[in-house]
C-alpha cells in the first residue's frame, strides 16, 4: 500500500486555509500534519480540521520530521527566504504566486536549486491546471490554428481591497498572465507595455501588450474594480483560426426577460478544479521526491517581467525585459 | 419603372396596425390605400398614418378600384368569408392565421379556389419567413442531420389574455407549430395528442405529441403564461445529427453577477424580420397576379390538426387527422 | 490521523476499472486492497495498478477482513445478490446502477436493509453528483422558477452496440432520467409513456412522458444511436421562469468557418467529475460506517418505473407505476 | 400617396450592385434610375435589373432631371470629387467610406458643406445601422454599464486580396472601427498606436491602441487573413459591467462531435441588415432633401486617425491625433 505524503502549510490566511481544506477533503494520498502561522488561534483552527498539529515557527516545520513536503501560502515577503530554507531541507515544496517580491529575490531561490543541482519548489501558477487553460493549450499545440499571432487576455475582479496600487494590480494580478501566455506560447515574454485610462487616482483597468520573443503579441486587460464579478477570458488567434477559454457555467436560467448564467464572484470558486488539480499532481511528483509544474524559473521570470511592467506603467515607455540565462536544470524538455 | 401595388388593409387592431406600418416603411412596390375597420376611429388613424383613406366596409374595400391587393387582419372568424370574397374579386390575398376558425370554414375557401383554378390567398404563417426557421429547414433539407426521427418545439409567451382557454391555445397558439413541423419535414401530422401538468383551471402547459406520416415523431410545449417572456425554440434530430434555432440576441451584458441576454417580450420584436420578409415576398408576388407561400391548404390543414388536438386535449387520447384530399391544385411542386 | 478505508471492488470491466482509476488517483482517504472479475487476467491487471491483490471470488472479496466496504461493478445480473451479500456482511457498498435487473430483485435489496434495520448501499445514480444537475436542483429548491410545470430531457449516445434492444435502452439508458426527475422534484413518478418513430428494428429514438405524483410532467428523448457524439440536456420549466444544464466545454474555436465546441464522445469523459465526486462523498461516508446518496428504495423505485416503460413501450399505451410502499427507512428526511 | 425618390447609382461593382439589389427589393420608396460605371457592360448589367438607364458619366448623372439623389460607390480615388459635385447640384448623397483617400481631400468636402450652409452628404458608416452596434449604443447610453474605460474590437477577414498592404489595412479595414468607437462613445480619437506581430511582409494582423479625449482607451485587432471566416466583435467594458455584440447565428448544429454556429464568409452577408436599414434610412431622409447619419465630418475625422494610425504603424510611435476645427454645422445636436 502506498504510504502517505505528510504535508506541512505555513500560512492559515485564505488561500493556506483553503490548500488544507483541499488537501484533506480532495487530494489522495496525503495528510496535512503541521500547520504554522503567525496568528496561532488560525494556525490552530486550520490544523484542528485537519488532524495535525501546530508548528512554532516556519523553520521548526520545514526542519521537522513529521513534515516530508511543504506548502508555502504565507505573506508573498516571506516566500523566496521559506523556499531556500525547503531546498537547503531537501523537502519538495509548493509555493504560492509570486515566488518572491522581487526578480532578484526570486533569482536566489533558483540559485538554490542550481546549487542543490534539482527542483525541489513549484510555483503557484494553478491557471496551468485548470482544465481549460490545458485544453487551450493542447489546442494551440495541435497546431489546429496554424502560427499563433496574437493572444488577447481579459481578467477582472468585482472589486479590490482599498490598499490596491498601481504597481501591486501588475505583481499581484496580472502576474498571472505574465506567465500564462508564456507558457501556452512556449515561448518568452520580451518586452511590455502598461497604460490605463484611469490617470489620476488608481491605475485600474491597466491594458499591457506584451512582446514575445517569437514575435507574437498579446494583449492583457486587469480590471480589479470590474464590478459585476470574477471574469478571466483569453482568446489565442492564429493564422488558421481561433480558440477561446469557454465559460463553462453549469445551469443557464430564463427568468424576469433575461437569458443568463451567473458570472463567478471570486478566484477560488472559478479556479477550484485548477487548484484540486494542482496539489494532487504536486503531491504525487512530491511522493516520488520530485517536482513537476511551474518551476522557479518561471517564477523568477514572471517577477523579471511584472518589473518591466511595472516600470512601464510608471513611466509611459515600452520596456524591454532584461533577465538573467536560463541554468540547463530549467532547459525546455528538462521536466 | 415598376407600378405601385395598392394594399387594402381589413383590420386595425394590433396586427393590422403593425402590417400597415412595415408595408409603409419596410416594403417595396406598395401603397396602402385603403383601410378598414368596425372601429372607425382606428381605422382612421392607421389609414392616416399611411396615407391612405378609410372604407366603409370590409366588401367595399375588397371591390374597391383602388385596392389591387387585400391583408386580411381582422377578428378570426371572418376570416373564411373575406378570403373567399377576395377569391371572388379576383384579388390576390394576405390572410392572417388562422385561416377559419373551423376546418370545414377553411375547406370553402380551398374550395372557392379550387373552383376558380388558381390560388390566390396566402396564409400567414409567417414562421417560414423567419431567416431562422428558414435555415433550419435548408439545414434539413440538405441532409446533413442523415433522417429525421424527431423534432421538439418550445413556444413560450410572458402571460395570455384571461379569456385564454384551453382549445383557444391549441387553434391560437400551438397552431403556429401543427404548421412549422409539416413545413420542415415536407411531411403531414397524421395523429395527436396533447396532455397538460394543469388538470383545474386553464390547461398551461400544454405538451403535444405528433406523428408524421413519414414516421416521425414532433413534441411541441406551448406554455402562454411562462412569465419570463417570449420565446420559440426548434429542434431538428437526425439520425446524424441535429439543428436548432440559435437565439439571437444583438448584445450580451455581463452586469451584476450575471452573464446574459434579453429575451423578447412578444412576438411582434420576435418575429419582426419575417413579418418583413413575408409582406416583401407576398407584395412582390401579387404585383404579378399571382400568390407564393403558405396556401389555404395548409390552413386547411392547420386547422384540420388543432380540431384533432382539441378533441385530444379534451378527451385524453391519441386522436387521429382525418382531413379531405389533398387536390391537384396544391400538389407538391405546384407552388 | 485518518484511517484508511479499504476498498474491494467487484467487476474488472470498463466500469469497474474506471472506478480503481478514480479511486486510486482522486480520492482521498481509501486504498483498492482486493478486485475480482470473472476474467482473472483483467483483475490482475487492474488490482496491480492500484497496488492490491486479486480475490478469488466476490463472495471472498465481500467477506475478506482486508475489505471494509465494496463497489459493485459487475454484470447487472449479479448486483441484486451481491448487495444483498453487503448488508449480510454488515459492508458499506456502491453498488452500479441498475440496483437489479428486475423490481422484485431490487426489491430484496430493499427488504435485506429494512431487515437489518439500517441502510448499507447506495446505488450509482452519479448524475445526482453532476456539478450542473446539483445546481439545477438547487436553483429548482430555492423556488425561483415558481412551481415546476415541466421537465424536458435528451439523451443521447453516438452509438449503441449491436445488441441494443427497446427495453434495453429503458433499463439501461433512459433509467437515468427516471431517477433524475425524480430527484430534481423530490416527487415520484406514477405514469409512463414511450414511444418511437422508429417501428420497425430497433425502437431508437424513445420518447417517453413522465406524469409526476405533483402533477408535473416530464419529457424525455433517449437516442442512442444520435451519431454526432454523447449528449445530455435537461430544463426545468416552473410558473415563473426555466433552469436548463448548460454545456460546459473549456474551449471553443473558431475554424474554417465553424464557431464550434466539442461534444463528448461518450458519458465517462461527460461525467468524470461526478463520478470523482460520487465516490468521494460515498467513501467520506462509509469510512464512518454509513451510507449517503441515492438509496435502494430510489434503485427500485426507478426499476419500477422501468417496467413499466417497458410495459409502455412494447403494447403503446400509458402504464400506471405500481410499487411496494416506502418504508419507514426511507422517508424523506430519514438520509 | 407618396412620390418615389429617384436614385442616380455611381459605381457597379460589388458594392454599387449590392446597394442596388437592396434599393429595389427591401427599400421602400426608392427607384434606380440611372447607374454609371466606367465599365459599361457592368452598368448595364445592374441598370437593367433594377429597370434603370445607363448614364455616360458621373457627372451627367449628378446632373440628370431622373436624379433625386445619389449613391457613391466608385472607386475610393473618386469619392470626394463625386461629393463635391452633389453638394455643388444640391442633391443628397450616401457616399461610400472612405469619404477621400486623404484628410485634406476629406477637408475639401465639409468645406463644401459648410459654404452651402447645411449637409447632403452621409458616409456610408453602416454599422451605425446594425442591430447590435444600435443596442450596444444604446447600452453605453443608458449608463448601465457605468463609465467606460475600455472598448475592446476585433475585426477579421477570412483573406485579403495580394494587393493589400499595412496602410492600405489601415484605410480600408480598420476605418471602420475609428468611426465606431468615437460615434459609440460620443468622444473623440486623440491618439492612436498600431503595430503588428508580423514584421517581414504584410504587417497583419495590426493591433491598435486609440486614446479618446474622455481618458477612455479602445484595443482594435484587425487581422485581414484571419483564414476561418469574417467576424467582427466589440465589447464595452465599464466601471459597473460590460456589454458586447453577440454573434447572432440563426441555427446551431450538433454533428459529427461538434456543436456549432456557422460563421460569416463576408461583410456582406454579416451587414446585410445594416446596409438594408442604413439605405432605407437614407432614402427617408433624402426625399425630405435631408441627411441623417455619419457626417462628412465624421469621414473626415476617421481619415484623420486614420493618417495618424498609418504613420503609426510606420514609425512604431503614438501619433496625436491632429486635426481641423468641427465647423458649427457638425455640432453635437445639430443633426
Ligand atoms: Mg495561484
Ligand atoms: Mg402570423
Ligand atoms: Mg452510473
Ligand atoms: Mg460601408
Amino acid at each position: 500500500m502506498s504510504t502517505v505524503l505528510r504535508v506541512g502549510v505555513v500560512g492559515a490566511g485564505a488561500m493556506g486555509a483553503d490548500h488544507v481544506r483541499t488537501l484533506t477533503t480532495a487530494v489522495p494520498g496525503v495528510a496535512v500534519t503541521e500547520v504554522y502561522d503567525r496568528d496561532t488561534e488560525r494556525a490552530t483552527q486550520v490544523a484542528q480540521g485537519a488532524g495535525g498539529s501546530v508548528a512554532t515557527s516556519a523553520e521548526d516545520l520545514i526542519g521537522s520530521d513529521q513534515v516530508d513536503a511543504v506548502v508555502i501560502a504565507s505573506p508573498d515577503s516571506t516566500h523566496a527566504d521559506l523556499a531556500v530554507a525547503c531546498i537547503a531541507a531537501g523537502k519538495p515544496a509548493l509555493c504560492e504566486k509570486p515566488l518572491a517580491v522581487t526578480a532578484q529575490d526570486a533569482l536566489r531561490v533558483v540559485e538554490a536549486e542550481v546549487a542543490l543541482g534539482r527542483r525541489l519548489v513549484q510555483v503557484g501558477f494553478m491557471r496551468r491546471y485548470d482544465p481549460g487553460y490545458a485544453h487551450l493549450k493542447a489546442t494551440v499545440a495541435s497546431g489546429a490554428l496554424g502560427e499563433v499571432r496574437v493572444v488577447h487576455n481579459v481578467h477582472r475582479n468585482a472589486s479590490s481591497t482599498t490598499s490596491a496600487t498601481g504597481p501591486g494590480i501588475v505583481t499581484g494580478s496580472m502576474i498571472h498572465e505574465l506567465d500564462t501566455v508564456a507558457w501556452l506560447l512556449d515561448d518568452e515574454v520580451v518586452g511590455i507595455r502598461i497604460e490605463s485610462p484611469v490617470r489620476d487616482g488608481l491605475p485600474d483597468p491597466q491594458l499591457a501588450t506584451l512582446e514575445m520573443a517569437g514575435g507574437a503579441l498579446a494583449t492583457v486587460e486587469v480590471f480589479v474594480n470590474a464590478g459585476y464579478g470574477y471574469d478571466v477570458r483569453c482568446e489565442v488567434v492564429g493564422t488558421a483560426g481561433t480558440a477561446a477559454l469557454a465559460p463553462a457555467p453549469s445551469v443557464s436560467t430564463r427568468i424576469a426577460g433575461v437569458d443568463g448564467v451567473a458570472v463567478a464572484s471570486d478566484f477560488v470558486a472559478h479556479f477550484a478544479d485548477a487548484y484540486r488539480i494542482e496539489l494532487t499532481a504536486w503531491a504525487r511528483a512530491a511522493s516520488a521526491g520530485a517536482v513537476d509544474g511551474p518551476t522557479t524559473w518561471d517564477g523568477y521570470r514572471a517577477n523579471v517581467v511584472a518589473e518591466a511592467g511595472v516600470a512601464a506603467l510608471v513611466g509611459g515607455a515600452r520596456q524591454p525585459v532584461l533577465s538573467a540565462s536560463r541554468p540547463a536544470l530549467y532547459a525546455v524538455g528538462a521536466r
